[in-house]
């Protein structure tokens, strides 16, 4: 039976450094815990921003570098984008779902809707951009068995992004890699307090965990790069996000 | 110059009654409060699940009562719904977005794109339905007014209910009224910590809040219908869930 949180604890971790390309994030991570006299407890899960990954796996490009195929050209013209940011984003992508000035809205290699596949020149030199991390999924799982390890502490650990949404205005943290708990809670055929079987909720908790970090990691000079997320009680077991991913198929909106 | 957040605390208030209609709300949650030994600090966001509101305002409606009509009849059929629930959605919405088997899903009369318009026969007596509050905006208005006037601390109210996304399986709290901080938190204008300014991000803060409160509320038999957010360092203002939403010719998924 599933036992439920009443009480919910969002610890941000304001005093990393910069990463960049090679850093050890578990190492890091422990460290500035311990600086503030923190310990991890069985079942925090730990919420970093995709970009200090990314940062650490080295997916940061040199825009000098980049050579802009004619596809790309147009892309940006039909966009108004610099180019080179939209040949970053066309190597990226599967799929590009929709166009408009300003918007670029692929499906990405990993499987996820978002704007310019998610790269991103925010919070990074002058004249370079972010990739999402290659496999963001991956990241997750070995952060987590590296921070369990070292820390003796089973935790669970989660990749966030700023996505937009359709139909509705506004970023929110969105889970791009989860890996200790499950992306969705699978609730269906449970009985609410009217003794009614649940027909179709699966709530996407995995997302839900992100957005609430998201308050605290803001987008911009707070620097706090990860968050932890107290006082959860959910099962664990191996978990990936493509759960959340709907088959081409079944997707209502393309 | 807007001062961050670096811890957040959610209390769910496990120690209201079931809901009927003609009840007081804000008076249910303040004596909630008391037994708890709790007291409101400035700046608390107050999540109310948007049900608790629809059942103090009456918004629950006798299958046997609804006379169902030829469009949702054939409507009951292409998506194998029962047609009374087809034809609340009916009334519910202004515009169908899609249909296929077991999905309809529209824009409300408030501009709400979500299944089923938010009609839900869940955690509510055998035979009846629960529809969204007329305007949940203004509920959401009234209970901070109410709030504040009897506990004399400044808070913010968001009623949240629980919407699937396009691209994306599973449901998340997603905010349907806030009043007394922004919906969104416009960061155009504001430099990262390169110096570079931020072209795009407004962060949909209230839907976060609603998505972080919902992993406290959950859906079934928790009987978490408030959820208290504490540690938000928000500016206090005139707020509208409006302002999510983005106008017809700006949305790209419709």
């Amino acid at each position: 039976m599933q036992e439920f949180a009443k009480h919910l604890e969002l610890i941000g971790m304001d005093n990393l450094p910069e990463i960049k390309e090679g850093d050890d994030l578990t190492a890091l991570f422990l460290n500035a815990l311990e600086e503030k006299d923190l310990g991890l407890e069985d079942g925090d899960a730990i919420v970093f921003t995709s970009k200090i990954v990314s940062k650490s796996e080295g997916r940061v490009v040199d825009l000098l570098e980049v050579e802009v195929g004619e596809v790309a050209e147009q892309m940006a013209k039909d966009t108004d984008k610099d180019p080179r940011i939209a040949q970053l984003v066309l190597n990226e992508a599967k799929e590009v779902v929709r166009k408009m000035r300003n918007h670029i809205i692929v499906e990405t290699k990993h499987g996820f809707v978002c704007a310019n596949a998610g790269v991103d020149e925010s919070n990074v030199e002058q004249g370079k951009a972010v990739l999402l991390p290659e496999d963001p999924q991956r990241s997750a799982y070995l952060l987590k068995r590296d921070i369990e390890r070292r820390s003796g502490v089973d935790i669970s650990v989660l990749l966030s992004d700023s996505f937009g949404r359709a139909f509705r205005d506004g970023v929110t943290g969105t889970c791009i890699g989860v890996s200790g708990i499950p992306a969705l809670l699978d609730r269906r055929g449970e009985e609410d307090r009217f003794g009614k079987v649940a027909m179709v909720t699966k709530e996407a908790i995995a997302d839900e965990i992100c957005a609430a970090a998201n308050l605290i990691m803001g987008e911009f000079k707070e620097g706090i790069p990860i968050v932890v997320v107290r006082g959860l009680k959910l099962k664990r077991c191996e978990s990936d996000i493509k759960e959340v991913l709907f088959p081409r198929e079944e997707d209502l909106f393309r």
